[in-house]
């Protein structure tokens, strides 16, 4: 690739992305398409078996009527009919997971504002809380430091030495932390959870800590539950995606430092064609950077850094 | 707070976030809890009434059996009666969106896998796709990083003259990328949607840009959307999706190397008390970043910068 423009291989970078995108789309619409029209035919099917076996009692419209009542309610995170209809949808644990589910950015759905001030208050609340949790973040990383460089060093030393092996030790590394954070309290899950496989509780705790949080597969949902067990289970909940998530974020910034996305970086940047007031635009940028703020990020650091080192192998 | 431990002040940093998180549960609970009782005792008045008025000719149980299986079609993220219908919920448009959904980490809920084939494969797809995404934005940062500077520098070199206007002016940097991004596009989608304020739209472009992702207001929604229409609409949700991230990543990575965040990650870490062989270990560990790795992180860097920053004025 050498041979292209840069913007070029920007442009090669951005669409295989693009690309990796459709092929998950259609590898999804085919493994999901089958399932969720039957789902929808089940449905229909039994609307219309109701139809016709009570449909003459019953006014035109009425139970489209009440259905849509129920679906609404339910598309609003208004927990359904039945189950824990005693405890208020807004008990607080329940509350504090769904701060929590906005803090972390996971925000699974089940429970949403309904009120005008509710919502503005999730906006205000998220503008501000995120960018805090974030610094906190920051914190606790500088703070976990000494402890978390050590196998990232380790591994990195045993690079020089044997690659195919510091790989594989590196990728021992990541399978034992995914291992610690998703499949242990998916397997304490699994054994709570009487109606669920142990492949839901993985899904499940995979979306929760990756903050992407579909939502679909919430524990507690759909089972009776003694409150106490339920408010428990809460807790438990919100504990665990706020100690993952912060694993999960230090393990990203440990990512970004590998040596593949530093090479990555320097190979789509190292070829930007630097003029000699563009040099003179970054050194005084780097200047007043030195001087008044703190270096910049990962991504212009490594680039710094890559520069460095291929100006010293020069 | 000069006089406490270093570990008290990390502890205390810690219980502030708790505190946040608790104070915003009960102000949600005050806010959501009354109306989502009174959605509650909405539906179970219709289910009552239906039930009073058509009792006579329904089987104990076979009403509750419908509902129970049209909420369950519609949790699992299958689209209920009506609407769309006749298009699948799996579209390409739509897998699309689910898929950029899943690579953002913004993770809606309004669509999920169903068989164990797509939740294996979206578990398997994100692991891979999200770290792909950051390091794609860490090369466009890196393209990025001339633009981006010069308002981050404007105000960081006004900031030694006049803290006050900075300040202020970083503000309105931050309110007009906010406007850009938020209400732009909000008003675009409150122009076009005919059954919702101003303020949902507001709300549902926050939580889709910050990746929280509620899902509780997707556009299009119950609505009779004529099929051309409704795909072009997913199509230009998810272009949004990814745009707004990028910014909102860019943003937060700015965010990061703001003095502000950099005195508080130098106040909490200047402090952690530094014995000999600490001192040799993070020596040595400098040393083997340097030869080895590209810089630390923000954190590290920070607080390197920062002890930097403070040796010199010592």
């Amino acid at each position: 690739m050498w041979f292209l423009r840069p913007w070029t291989r920007y442009m090669l970078l951005v669409m295989a992305h693009v690309l990796a995108m459709g092929l998950g789309a259609v590898v999804l619409q085919a493994l999901e398409g089958p399932p969720a029209l039957r789902h929808q035919a089940e449905l229909k099917a039994a609307l219309a078996a109701f139809q016709a076996e009570f449909g003459a009692c019953l006014p035109q419209g009425a139970l489209e009527e009440l259905l849509g009542t129920a679906l609404r309610t339910q598309a609003h995170g208004v927990s359904g009919l039945g189950n824990h209809s005693e405890t208020s949808n807004w008990d607080l644990p329940s509350a504090l997971l769904f701060t929590v589910s906005l803090l972390t950015t996971t925000g699974y759905g089940h429970m949403a504002p309904l009120s005008t001030g509710g919502k503005v208050f999730c906006m205000v609340y998220a503008a501000l809380g995120v960018p805090a949790s974030l610094a906190l973040v920051a914190v606790l990383r500088h703070c976990l430091l000494p402890v978390l460089s050590c196998p990232g060093a380790w591994v990195a030393s045993r690079w020089q030495l044997a690659p195919t092996r510091a790989l594989l030790q590196a990728a021992g590394l990541g399978l034992l932390v995914a291992g610690i954070f998703v499949l242990l309290p998916a397997l304490v899950l699994w054994g709570l959870q009487g109606d669920r496989t142990l492949l839901e509780a993985i899904y499940f705790c995979f979306g929760s800590l990756s903050t992407i949080g579909l939502g679909d597969l919430l524990p507690g949902n759909g089972q009776s539950l003694h409150p106490g067990d339920y408010q428990l289970g809460q807790f438990a909940l919100l504990g665990y995606l706020l100690l993952g998530l912060l694993a999960m974020l230090l393990a990203v910034e440990t990512f970004m430092e590998l040596p593949q996305v530093c090479a990555m970086v320097k190979f789509f940047g190292a070829s930007i064609p630097v003029t000699t007031e563009d040099q003179d635009g970054i050194v005084s940028q780097d200047e007043l950077a030195l001087n008044n703020l703190p270096p910049a990020t990962p991504a212009s650091e490594q680039a710094l850094a890559c520069r460095q080192v291929s100006d010293d192998s020069v």
